[in-house]
């Protein structure tokens, strides 16, 4: 049996069922170079196990297709843990597939992902959320600069939808994407793109660093406003809002001091986004 | 203080963090109502943390705005109890603005959610979800029978995204749509619309129950196989894939038996959907 096993998005993330099966399958491996959780630690979920981790890379997993998790869980109980809900890092599934094929039997243990802890976490309605996209770390050599985040974003809000953008973070290399810097990348393919402009300064924007932790920072304002916040470590987030209901711009406004009139002026500049499909 | 605590979506989805804080708080109040959580019983929490919670209604939240809690918060630790993710249900968000207009501190403890253990557990990538919909009982009497699913479902395929339906549940009276009704419902949308017809008997559909339990329930095939399927009981979800990569193709086929041919017909019904946007 494999158990695919989420960390969750913060140091004690786990479940209780989680736990439970830790505490009794034969092998537990663990990666982390899919995401980075704040504060977690190796050692501490050792000696709360009392037992050892396997940890592995992302050439154990990828270059060598996790052989020696399949072969193990083919004959005794193993764990694999991973950041946050397992599987929402696509390179897993494969592993799983595999498994199955060898007719080892599989079971996740979900736990809770930053997808939907960004907008629980800010107020903001996860059933008005379009589709998500990762704003990658800038190559400078390749000379070939993305803008599918910008047209992601677009497509949203002309169906007034609500966009998540995740920051590229290089656990292994210790590299990531800021929240200022990323705010720059989105300006620039606006203007690249050339249209009508959705991203400036007056864009209204939520920016999320360390969602779920006990140092977790949010700030919403305006695009010019979040370039300024020092929003300590990673790993963050943005949302740039579609369509706001009464109670989310509420939540904005209380919780997190956004002013009236930056939602006020992006309510305007959405509405003559939006397309009447 | 006052805590959000996800209960998570299966028995023993709570985190070791929201353990650590729900024996240390001064009072713990719980509601079920918003949804259900299998095999969960109130008499294991109460046991486990050594100590008695307080269960609260849809009128003790929704009419009375919570204010047993809110009071209780401004003068010690309280902890509030929901399942899932706590927000993801839209009630809650009232009070913890709230909350923060009276001076008290929240703080978020996150848990899982269906919303991403319905892709994870299928092996389709969340990546490329589109709008969430819920299916809503039917009300005979008021004779309305609205077409949102079918036209969110309409619009996510347009961009090649998967659209995931949630199926109402009425904890409180016990009423809940199975998968069988739900996809009539869906077939019967679309009929309505009368344009060219997306959702029928060959639909590519997974079916989801109990997700995330030891007793997890998941199928994927044409539409018609699956209203022949029994599920057992609720909860219940739905996803009407997009435009699928060969991984997640494997998935379905290696992990649900789910037939080639009906993925390769729907293949093709994607693509002439597919917008050029």
């Amino acid at each position: 049996m494999l158990y695919f096993i989420g960390l969750g998005i913060s140091e004690k993330g786990l479940s209780i069922e989680a736990l439970e099966i830790l505490r009794r399958v034969d092998t537990v491996f663990l990666e982390l170079y899919t995401s980075i959780i704040p504060d977690f630690k190796l050692d501490w979920l050792e000696n709360m196990l009392g037992r050892k981790i396997r940890v592995v890379d992302r050439e154990d997993l990828e270059e060598r297709g996790g052989e020696d998790i399949l072969r193990e869980a083919k004959v005794a109980d193993v764990a694999l843990l991973t950041p946050g809900d397992p599987f929402i890092a696509t390179t897993h599934i494969v592993l799983r597939i595999e498994a199955e094929r060898r007719n080892i039997k599989t079971r996740i243990i979900h736990s809770s992902s930053i997808i939907t802890a960004a907008f629980s976490s800010c107020g903001l309605q996860v059933y008005k959320m379009g589709r998500i996209v990762t704003i990658t770390i800038p190559e400078p050599k390749v000379g070939y600069r993305p803008i599918t985040p910008y047209l992601v974003l677009k497509e949203n809000l002309e169906r007034g939808l609500h966009t998540l953008f995740l920051l590229e973070i290089r656990a292994e290399s210790g590299e990531f994407l800021t929240i200022p810097k990323a705010l720059e990348l989105l300006e620039d393919m606006d203007r690249r793109v050339g249209e009508e402009s959705i991203v400036d300064d007056n864009t209204l924007v939520v920016g999320l660093a360390r969602v779920g932790t006990p140092n977790e920072y949010i700030a919403a304002g305006s695009l010019s406003e979040l370039k300024d916040i020092e929003f300590g470590p990673p790993p963050y987030s943005l949302i740039i809002p579609g369509v706001l209901h009464p109670i989310e711009e509420e939540a904005l406004t209380t919780l997190f001091d956004c002013k009236l009139e930056v939602i006020e002026g992006w309510r305007e500049r959405v509405k003559s986004v939006l397309k009447n499909t």
